[in-house]
């Protein structure tokens, strides 16, 4: 069976595994002081060209969004976001939870602009009840989004410029950073990100990782951020897990080493696709791709191969997803061609 | 440097390194529905003598204290737990964080008595005005404690009785649960915390795992729990990772034999501080001992180990606690024993 | 100045006001123990026609919503609501703050329709990957809605009937309810209402009283709802003042007289600004009356009314929202149109 | 019946509801924005000697503790308070249900004291894992306490000095704060209060009014605080009934005034109790009194007086609580006086 379905379906990148390995009987001191998460954050900063950055390790994505997003806010302020955020749509509420409301902005593709932002933040103030509402605390983006698009440097410069303008910290979503960072359509470096963000995160889970996700602060974190981390569950007492493998994945480059591959495989598949005269929901220039594929041929593909099932097109069509990883071998892409 | 300051210091055991190793690059389903998890869960009811428990794996121990309290508990209820529990002290206000207080009872080296939670539950629901105060809705006990001490089980029995009586679950946190079932001091076996308690965990943690907590739920699973962990960011995309540690921890019996051997360790060094005429704290059963040092005396012994302060008991002496583990070797012992 | 700004612009009915005086110093028991909270409870039983339901006092209808709301839902749910609706809006995120959120259906009018809650629920239920999402765990509908607007018997029972068909309660603001009850474009009743949903509120702070709204549970509160009043601050020591309040309003059908005024006043005035050509938002059947002004008229007329600013129409335009009330006289109105 | 069950059993003093039934007729704006919220406001800055406070108006007391130490704690904060205090044990877990702890203090007759409070500051930060507790973040104490018992001025002093060490705000439940200002033995002063405090709200409910306490920061509010009490649904859309109740109750010095008639009968009764021999739990030097009551004779009392039960104090004898009010008429103490 070929697998396609998602980005986190192997353990760690071997390069990582191996490390643990090395490490595993080294007696360290716990919850994230030990000298392997030390020398990640100094790798991590070097690679962000942030030397004075807060940089923590959590353990998974919903966690990462919810204990960043609950730290910023004030009890009175909610996180704009597109419609079709992970933070919107996939977390089971888990920003509610922590007694937050998340402020729906119309999206393309994914993403939102500057200009929609705006227009929110404008409408906000300019109501005379606006002190009767939520007001708009942060905004959060995911890059890649959802649908694996992209933010320009220009647009992240505009949503950045907006949030400064409102004194708004801007958030960056990067479950899959490393695929965005190193696909042929970016003109966005890790430094990039850094200078126009107040918090972001880099993914492990997906991108090599047997979990864990950094979050960096390119100026501060949030006073005692540590202690809720813990508060929410979210402090591992083996802190050394997160640091051996994120010191590992900035080590030499493998993090957008590995993210290349992610790319490469996806892009022999789309110009598969592509010749073979498939529609794709929209161009996705990272690790996901979204075919639009007619129901009987998806059944029969699926004896085959697991894909994700995406949305309802029409009557007879089916929008599907297909993975890359950083585990993703050139075999298994083209046997699925083969398979189209 | 001699390492006695806690039961995690180390990665994993080698058992279980093995197994992560071996199934690296297999390609699994996400988030706790692949086979390794499966399978895990099918030992771990056997273990129990549950073949009906609903299994559940979290990361770490203050995460699957507040996921699994603020899933048992409704709006209106707090938690009942030894003014010394985790809970109590050292989570953050994580169980506050969810809306819920922790009503603390008295202790007796950790421990809380039937007696003392009938009294406080008697208490109750004689005060005419107790419709405006927290209602008691669970009780909380560790086993071992945080004194690394051990119900009876008649104790637990009592407790177990008790709630039964009121209708109030009763939880157990396991953190360090492999311990608490070896010591020659105990008579209690898991089968028992199965049939006594309506929800405990298996620490993984602290006994010979990366990460990770089994929850076991011998009757049923509160509805939507899985929905309740993702809430509460506590949902591992790899669910593997803790599926596979935990098959690992439960195949011949390798969570019990680990277990075994912080308890040896910890015997001979008890009885080498108390030949050597160290006075105890109270008298532990388990693989934390709590030793009474003269000031100095503790300084010296600082530059060559290192252990856990723990409080001031006078002047001129200090609370220090010497923590052993799966992977305490004998030679540490010795050697720890010879600077004393 | 004439005052069409709202509906609580001044303080109570007289015939409210005279029974606050008349039991002023008597003496009664607190937290809504007295007789007059009882003697009301039974009115509006009767008047529902519902004598098995829990009746509540709350004081205000923020309050109201998050009580009832955050009481019924567990905790991995969220409520289903207009995108316009009032705990969508304009109540600061009271909502999520205990923990929901709010699922924004599309409405018409400020209405909601059963098909488009139901197309949300099939959707819902059909994504594979539902129990990462918030669970719909209600349906909250205002009655007469933030426009004015009145649902239908009809959408009424459809909209109970899929709710049961989820089982998900059924909860109507009715924050106006009065002067939805006597609209002549009605034919839903109190009894209607009673037997249609799981609760409701009749709004007594915009109909005739200083404060107050009258909870019903035609079938059963939640357990230890008062805990849950209590807890979320909402319980007042002297319940008496909305027992009293509440008694008044349902003696010889009080409630529904006052209400007519409102609705014959806006009548008078809805006629006479169709007559001179004034253009409506929409058609609203109840005491909120939603006009296009010219800019320039609007602020000329500023000058001797006040009402409220809605929202911008376009260049030239605004929407505005003249309310009358059950205080409000003809002589203002007629004074009001001689201004138009 | 004789009524001395509490200090809430009437409706608002007179001078109260003339003013709500002068004023009940005009129209004025709404959410406490009206003229007599604003000379309300100024009155109580003039007493308070503070002419820059920020004074909000609440509906009650639970409430009023719930808004504001929410508003004023950071979310990893708890807040001290005596394991006697009302929001420690009477609230229904309000402060929980915002997701903050109660930090108990030990108490004397429901006080705490700097020294108590400073050692568990001490302690707090010296212990090497404070980053895993919740900080405390601010102190309450009630003035009358919950036994009726005052805080000397030497005493506030002690406790904001230590606050002020601490950056802590000190936050005082003044419920019954009238009757301690006339207290015979006190020696604060409301602009004492103003001068150490950060927060503190002057209760209207238990004080001649129907309803409402007067929130003062002598210093600033929280930014937003409005927006955090309508999130709480604490905002009252006819904010007028208390700001007219406030500003009666602040007109040619009521509120002292009332006060000491609750202080002249009090002391009438304890005269009396003394003279007969009835023993007291403690001396309480305002309206509430606690008597040890032979249980026979306590029943025979119960046929002709309310009162209230306080706690058990061994096999024959209950201690009770008999409360006067600015309400309470002599004639009324003097009948009592005549059954004991």
């Amino acid at each position: 069976m070929l697998y396609f379905e998602n980005d986190y379906c192997e353990g760690a990148h071997e390069a990582v595994l191996k490390r643990l390995i090395e490490t595993n009987m080294e007696k360290l001191p716990g919850y994230g002081t030990d000298k392997y998460c030390e020398s990640a954050k100094e790798k991590i900063r070097k690679a962000c060209g942030c030397p004075e950055a807060d940089v923590y390790f959590l353990v998974g994505g919903t966690q990462t969004n919810e204990v960043v997003i609950s730290s910023l806010l004030k009890r009175y302020e909610g996180v704009l976001a597109a419609a079709t955020g992970h933070i919107s749509l996939h977390e089971a509420g888990a920003i509610e939870y922590t007694g937050h409301k998340v402020l729906a902005l119309p999206h393309r593709e994914g993403k939102i602009s500057a200009g929609a932002a705006a227009e929110y933040l404008e409408t906000f103030y300019q109501d005379e009840s606006h002190e009767h509402m939520v007001f708009p605390g942060m905004v959060y983006i995911s890059h890649p989004t959802e649908y694996g698009t992209l933010y320009t440097k220009k647009e992240l410069e505009e949503l950045s410029g907006l949030c400064e303008k409102y004194h708004l910290p801007l958030f960056l979503d990067g479950a899959r950073l490393g695929y965005g960072l190193v696909s042929p359509d970016t003109d966005v470096t890790l430094a990039d990100i850094a200078r126009l963000t107040s918090a972001f995160y880099i993914g492990g889970t997906k991108v090599g990782a047997l979990c864990g996700e950094a979050v960096v602060f390119p100026g501060k974190a949030p006073a005692h951020f540590l202690t809720m981390i813990k508060q929410q569950g979210a402090l591992l007492a083996k802190g050394r897990l997160l640091g051996i493998q994120f010191a590992a994945l900035f080590t030499d480059d493998l993090y957008m080493e590995i993210g290349k591959n992610a790319i490469e495989t996806a892009e022999i598949l789309k110009k598969a696709l592509a010749e073979k005269g498939y529609r794709f929901l929209l161009a996705s220039p990272t690790n996901q791709i979204f075919v639009i594929l007619e129901n009987q041929r998806m059944e029969r593909l699926r004896e085959k191969a697991v894909f994700s099932y995406w949305e309802k097109y029409d009557e007879n069509h089916t929008v599907v997803r297909f993975a890359t990883s950083w585990a993703t071998k050139r075999e298994e892409v083209e046997e699925l061609i083969s398979l189209l």
